[in-house]
């Protein structure tokens, strides 16, 4: 307890240089999903499906994953395959969201949405295959040395968070809330609590399980990724108000368009940015009891209100 | 050797009822399969996803999936999650395939199709919350007597019969295949190999996984539902020609409207009949070795030729 004392005491970056650590972290992360989907016949899925799962971005899920695994004492090779699966369900999730049935977009990370370069057959396709890759790499590819239950216990809680008590469920209340412009604060929770933090909450957890954490450790990783998930979705719904197209790669200003009650429509922005300094800060507090080891996760929480794109 | 020698003999159906087997099994998956989906908030997904999932069909799949488990030794209640998981897969497929996007079929089963009833949007979800429950279903529900190793290695199977190696690749290159009236058989192979034949396979193989197979006699299993997939492609395709919009509960004569090259095409409708039963013959011979308990596999290989939707 005296290294977190001290820890919380000291400014972060003296003692963590979290840029470092992320181009690192990105790059172990590319490597590891460009093995992941080789180019076979019909070449036109795997490209499709790599178009978008290589396609840049933060990486955040994935690392939050590794630094999850880590901080309860596993290695890197143990929550790979896991750090991949998340990814490779985000990326999906994207996919089919972008699509003309759901949100329309053509933009994603600066470049074309996958149905404006392959067909919307095939984004669709590509999401599903990227699904499939994601549960048969967990199964397949977790080394020997983490326990099978857990494995399991991972390849379910993935499940959870992508279907209709996570990803997919955020997706159809969003869907349903679009045009509405009287959204209350509780059902613009369960959007955000389903199509953002529930994969946040997945990624660290699950790095948490395949390092073998104890039930109270799994507690306060999901209590830290609980308050980021809402913190980043806060700083994301700040950003299409205030960041131009440029900056986010992805059409700005759409939920206004959309009229979409977003937490700056409902809070302003200011108050915005208040209440996910208070979640970040809340999301850290879980955590000092690991002490040094806390820092990446730590540093992470602090970058995610920090992001200006 | 001996018992399997005299059933060789012996008119299956003396010493088999497989129609009151059939009713039985479908009756038991049926109820496995309600279960597995609550209706809860938000309602509309919880309802498309049972829609599809429980809108009939012959349960073949996971009733295939049981009957594998059960000649190796097996319990019904060792495979049931993942007979399960298999119908989740293969409805998630016909979702997705009857979309405008794709096939854009207005019916299925003599009902509508999910998007006609739901919306395109609910109905690429509801797909992928179907999929999200299959691989949570058999992580969490498989009961501990199967080794959890096996477990993971039906989770990587059936990802595997989903994504580009399977449904989707095979899918991808029928999308490619339309309209062109000079398909190779080569080219049709490959799609009912990866389209039909991929995800039976699945469902059999898996089966005999939680049973504990051996490798041998999961080879076996392969080589049985390898020839009974492309049977059931083959009488699929002259059903599309032969039989009537009423008996399918889907639209007829579509192949043909698409320009698609199908076996009856290729060969004619005397000679497709020919293989599949051929294929029916190979597969049987197949499991003799395993004498009375491979009766269901087998008279379920002489129902997928004989059935006339």
């Amino acid at each position: 307890m005296v290294a977190a004392d001290n820890l919380q005491k000291m400014p972060k970056d003296t003692t963590f240089n979290l840029a470092a650590y992320l181009k690192e972290r990105q790059k172990l992360c590319e490597t590891a999903l460009d093995k992941s989907i080789p180019i076979i016949y019909p070449e036109k899925i795997y490209e499709s499906m790599r178009y978008s799962l290589l396609a840049g971005g933060k990486r955040l899920r994935p690392i939050l994953c590794l630094a999850a695994c880590e901080m309860i004492g596993g290695t890197i090779d143990m929550a790979m395959p896991t750090a991949c699966a998340v990814e490779m369900i985000h990326t999906m999730s994207l996919i089919h969201d972008d699509l003309p049935a759901m949100d329309n977009d053509d933009y994603r990370r600066g470049q074309l949405t996958n149905h404006k370069v392959y067909g919307e057959d095939i984004a669709i396709l590509a999401g599903d295959g990227l699904l499939a890759y994601a549960f048969e790499l967990v199964a397949m590819q977790t080394p020997e040395s983490v326990a099978r239950e857990r494995v399991l216990q991972v390849i379910a809680r993935l499940g959870k968070a992508l279907g209709a008590a996570g990803l997919v469920g955020g997706q159809v209340v969003d869907l349903d809330s679009e045009g509405k412009s009287d959204t209350s604060l509780e059902t613009l929770n369960f959007i955000h609590n389903h199509k953002t933090a529930a994969l946040l909450e997945a990624a660290v957890v699950c790095g948490g399980m395949v390092a073998g954490a104890s039930a109270e450790d799994l507690q306060r990783l999901s209590r830290y990724s609980q308050n980021i998930g809402l913190a980043f979705q806060i700083i994301d719904d700040i950003l299409d108000v205030t960041a131009t197209q440029e900056q986010l790669g992805k059409t700005a200003g759409k939920d206004l368009i959309a009229q979409k009650v977003t937490y700056p429509s409902l809070w302003g922005i200011e108050e915005s940015r208040a209440k996910a300094q208070e979640l970040v800060e809340s999301a850290c507090i879980e955590l000092d009891t690991f002490g040094e080891l806390a820092q990446p996760l730590q540093a992470l929480a602090h970058f995610i209100t920090s992001r200006n794109h």
